[in-house]
């Protein structure tokens, strides 16, 4: 039986203990090495059972109306927000992503730029890098953590996780949802994100990106928390509106912001740049050794189980 | 009757809601003020009843024996490393300081260097905002933090402040100290710090700085630590032996530190300041706007209280 071939439209990297199997077991097109794309489609295109992407790839119309024989996607990601998952239901195509293996480390983030930029941890690092202190004498005063009004926007697998991670700086946790959940009637739920900024100092986006999530953090919201509060955003860019965050905070109707992601990524806006009580991370939610490792792993071990008529290990519910 | 004479040995920030109490109630000299300190101490020295200090002031046999009527010594910190507490007993010589307020933050910047120096937050942040993100791509991949072997050296208020933080990231703690303590049966106790450290992914210095524990973290500690492990100190910096961490880290025998106190304060080594895989603070252990003024109020409260002889709020047990 000849191997089934896998296009990759994002370079996600392999770990070596399943490098060997990987490429034994598919035959595999980059993308990004087809100069003449038109034509690489016309030529292989039928021949594509499975699609490797990751937060970067868009699997669209666009992309699969040259691929009529997909089986599966295997995303190196949880969100799914460039996978057109409709249109993957309507072809019988299966959706694998990468849930829970990266929740620790993405929640991780969220704390890091959460202390970061309310402690102004990079602009007094670089103040000592700087030679600054013997010269200048004490950084400025920064703003506590502990204690503060942790309002997480989203309490999924990420938002709770960030949940857990503040109670344990005496946190007081509140949260919006589309629905009050039952695992956590010890944290205060709002049906509407106006009301959650307005009782929170803190505000943490943890939600997927969906259409109902687009710009949900807007203006509104950001003047609801005002200028002594803090937004950190671990989600996807496009959930914050991003020209009035940068609004607010050169306005300083928002005290500072910690932020992973980007409306452009790369992209950043250039007058974030130089602030002191803004963060900025380039898209590492969670990108450790440890957590990529894991989720390399079940990007192969989908493909495996599914072109080997096994169960799916992380198949997502559509 | 006149007004008792306060000497501030160190600029302690006074609240402004606490200013004009102070100012009514006691006379004030400024150490940095006295050009000519032999004279000063010859025609005030016998009128100062209290002493104002900080991290940063010596109260030891010199300047105490200038000043032959002192009854308190009110330090704006929880460590009194720089207070001979031995000769301020046998002179009769009350001491106050600042302990619990600070425990909170103090412990947030512990949790904050140990996430930016895993995660490379600081550097990451140069990334984006030097623009590197669009045109190197990806950042490398960083270590993962939640589920490590953390080890806390001394488990008084601040290092049970942090053990209980890192609870939330599900590390596993185990801790050092003089004696097992019976409220923490689920950390695990180690009567030796290089045992400690063989078992622990991170050590975290959260002790008090004294005789015992001065280089308590040595080279041997370091290497039982070893290559792929990392140091935080929120202590005090002659708990570590600088020159060895300074050796370890050059030499890759650790993987990474997170330092907010130095031997040499504000001096840093210079081998410390380019490495991506170190975070530096200057010493801002709990210095926030919060935690400063409720420090401030009672490095004031105590000398009011000991000039109308209330009971002392935080006597230091001599």
């Amino acid at each position: 039986m000849a191997k089934p071939t896998v296009l990759h439209i994002a370079d996600v990297p392999l770990v070596p203990e399943l490098q060997n199997e990987f490429i034994a077991k598919f035959e595999h097109y980059y993308i990004w090495e087809q100069k003449d794309r038109g034509r690489f489609f016309q030529e292989k295109g039928s021949l594509i059972k499975g699609i490797v992407t990751d937060t970067k790839g868009w699997v669209n119309k666009e992309l699969l109306q040259n691929l009529p024989n997909v089986e599966i996607v295997s995303s190196y990601s949880v969100g799914l927000d460039k996978v057109d998952l409709g249109l993957c239901k309507e072809r019988g195509i299966v959706v694998t992503n990468t849930p829970d293996v990266l929740t620790d480390c993405t929640a991780d983030t969220a704390l890091a730029l959460l202390l970061a930029c309310m402690r102004q941890i990079p602009a007094a690092h670089r103040y000592v890098c700087e030679g600054k202190w013997p010269i200048h004498g004490d950084f400025p005063y920064t703003t506590k953590v502990s204690g503060k009004r942790v309002g997480v926007v989203g309490l999924g697998r990420i938002g709770a996780a960030i949940a857990k991670r503040c109670e344990g700086f005496g946190c007081k946790i509140s949260y919006y949802a589309r629905s009050k959940k039952s695992d956590y009637p010890h944290y205060s739920y709002y049906n509407n994100v106006v009301e959650l900024a307005k009782n929170s100092d803190i505000l943490i986006a943890a939600c997927a990106l969906t259409k109902e999530t687009t710009k949900i953090i807007n203006r509104e919201v950001l003047d609801a928390l005002g200028p002594k509060g803090y937004v950190v955003n671990i989600a996807r860019g496009p959930v914050m509106d991003e020209a009035e965050l940068v609004k607010a905070l050169v306005e300083k109707r928002l005290a500072g912001a910690g932020l992973d992601v980007f409306v452009n990524e790369p992209e950043v806006p250039k007058e974030l740049l130089d602030m002191d009580n803004v963060v900025l991370q380039p898209h590492v939610g969670s990108a450790t050794v440890e957590t990529r490792t894991e989720m390399a792993t079940l990007v192969v071990r989908n493909l495996i189980a599914h072109f080997s008529g096994q169960p799916l290990l992380t198949p997502v519910d559509m």
